[in-house]
């Protein structure tokens, strides 16, 4: 693999940062995951847009590249990969050792990418089965601490609720997904995916008045549901609203559409509207394709 | 310069951590920040403990190698260095794809150090002036979302914090520290540093049932000032008792005893009782050192 560093491409394993990089000192740094379909970065712009509030929300608004688009491309193209997982990080880069960030910012800037399963109509899913979850006692961090909607390299809170499950397991196969609730118990979102639930009212999700990153695929979804004139409800729910629903699914970038299958051993499963959803996506995809 | 990269003295320059290592991806590692006098690393047992500590918080209790503090001697000899601000870091490495911990884990341990001056009875501080404070907007993560006490590379909440203050001060000299209180309104800490302010009723530093990391530095405060018979109180205060006080300071290893002259452009102050702590503390090092 070749990963794009500062504006060049290099060998993975010369695909460094310094120690002294304030992204790896204090996690200061702003990130997006993304998928290329077809060669071509799905939903470019939201993603985009979205690294550039985070870099806004940590001050260092001007970081981000004119040409990361062009990186992007180009990294894709060097590993002839077509259907591919992307991540794109922009850091603070390295500065005089002090916690307080210094205005004059130099980033680092890095694209990395692997091979994935081709999406789409005719493509498989990158998960193997439908997704088990169980909620944690790990809630997510206030806005009022850290903003919920800057996707940063601060991904503790996540990892933490992950570590739950292990530990939970015992010994057994672990949850795929922790359900992390905020701090007054609404549910909020996983660690790497937004959440969906499906009533005889329709389709709910957390809303993002609540400590939450509005995904991508999140957006994406209820602009076709819309679309097709499903009624869709975003607002605050209860782990037993959850428990309560008709189906679930999570969603993000990489595993697009996931049904939940069990909520702490619990079965909720999918239905009809996850997999007319799903289908719908999947469209999507194609149209963007050709 | 040279640092110590898993197990090797490195140049500067070469001193570097893949991107795929989860320290720089998500700020999923340990660190300790200490001061060596006169070639030995002060309070040694308390941030190896503590760097522990953290380790098992974030489940790799076993990354922690044992030769440590061979490392840390040897990165001052290679740079020739006897006064020293050291960092230590110990990431859980580089592992598959996948936010959620593997339990194999290959540790990246990273030493850096910079030269300081002599601390000491006969030393200089490191700061010029005694520090100006302000309290932010933003507020400390509750330990329910990340445990307060775990010193980890996610750093973005006083980052945050103090980028506040570059606001505040709209292009004049911003203050030195933020203070930075809990979710309910109590104070809790700087973004490096411990609180403490001196009344009538003698010492008081917020208790550590608050979200805030218990400093060394603070540490051996109070047991110097419960070695000489002060009262030290421990408790939940608001920002009016700060206020109040008649002499306030902050802790860290490289401040060691800062006096804080303002809190939100007030003057607060140092005085007596802060004046014989900074002589006692001195004496603490001067006693280790030979």
């Amino acid at each position: 693999m070749q990963y794009h560093v500062n504006g060049t491409l290099v060998p993975e394993d010369e695909a460094t940062v310094s120690v002294r990089d304030r992204g790896f000192m204090y996690g200061d740094a702003a990130f997006e995951t993304l998928r290329a379909y077809g060669g071509e970065p799905f939903r470019w712009d939201a993603h985009r847009d979205r690294l550039q509030r985070t870099a806004e929300t940590l001050g260092f608004a001007d970081a981000v590249p004119g040409d990361l688009r062009e990186r992007v491309d180009e990294t894709l193209a060097a590993n002839d990969l077509e259907e591919a997982y992307v991540r794109l990080s922009v850091t603070r880069g390295v500065q005089p050792g002090k916690l307080t960030p210094g205005s004059d910012v130099d980033p680092t800037v890095v694209v990395i990418c692997k091979g994935l399963q081709r999406g789409g109509l005719e493509g498989e899913r990158v998960w193997d089965e439908p997704a088990s979850v169980q909620t944690v006692r790990t809630r997510r961090i206030p806005s009022e601490a850290v903003p919920a909607d800057a996707k940063t390299h601060n991904y503790l809170n996540g990892i933490l609720g992950r570590l739950e499950l292990r530990k939970a397991a015992a010994g057994g196969e672990p949850a795929d997904e922790c359900l992390i609730r905020d701090v007054d118990g609404n549910l909020a979102e996983g660690a790497t995916s937004n959440l969906f639930f499906v009533t005889d009212n329709g389709l709910r999700t957390p809303s993002t008045d609540l400590d939450l990153l509005p995904g991508v695929t999140r957006d994406v979804v209820m602009d076709i549901a819309r679309g097709e004139d499903f009624p869709v409800e975003t607002g605050h729910y209860s782990l037993d609203a959850l428990r309560d629903a008709d189906e679930a699914f999570l969603t993000n970038s990489t595993w697009e559409i996931r049904p939940i299958e069990t909520v702490d051993g619990i079965s909720v499963g999918s239905g009809p509207m996850t997999k007319l959803l799903q289908r719908l996506f999947d469209e999507r995809i194609e149209e963007q394709q050709y």
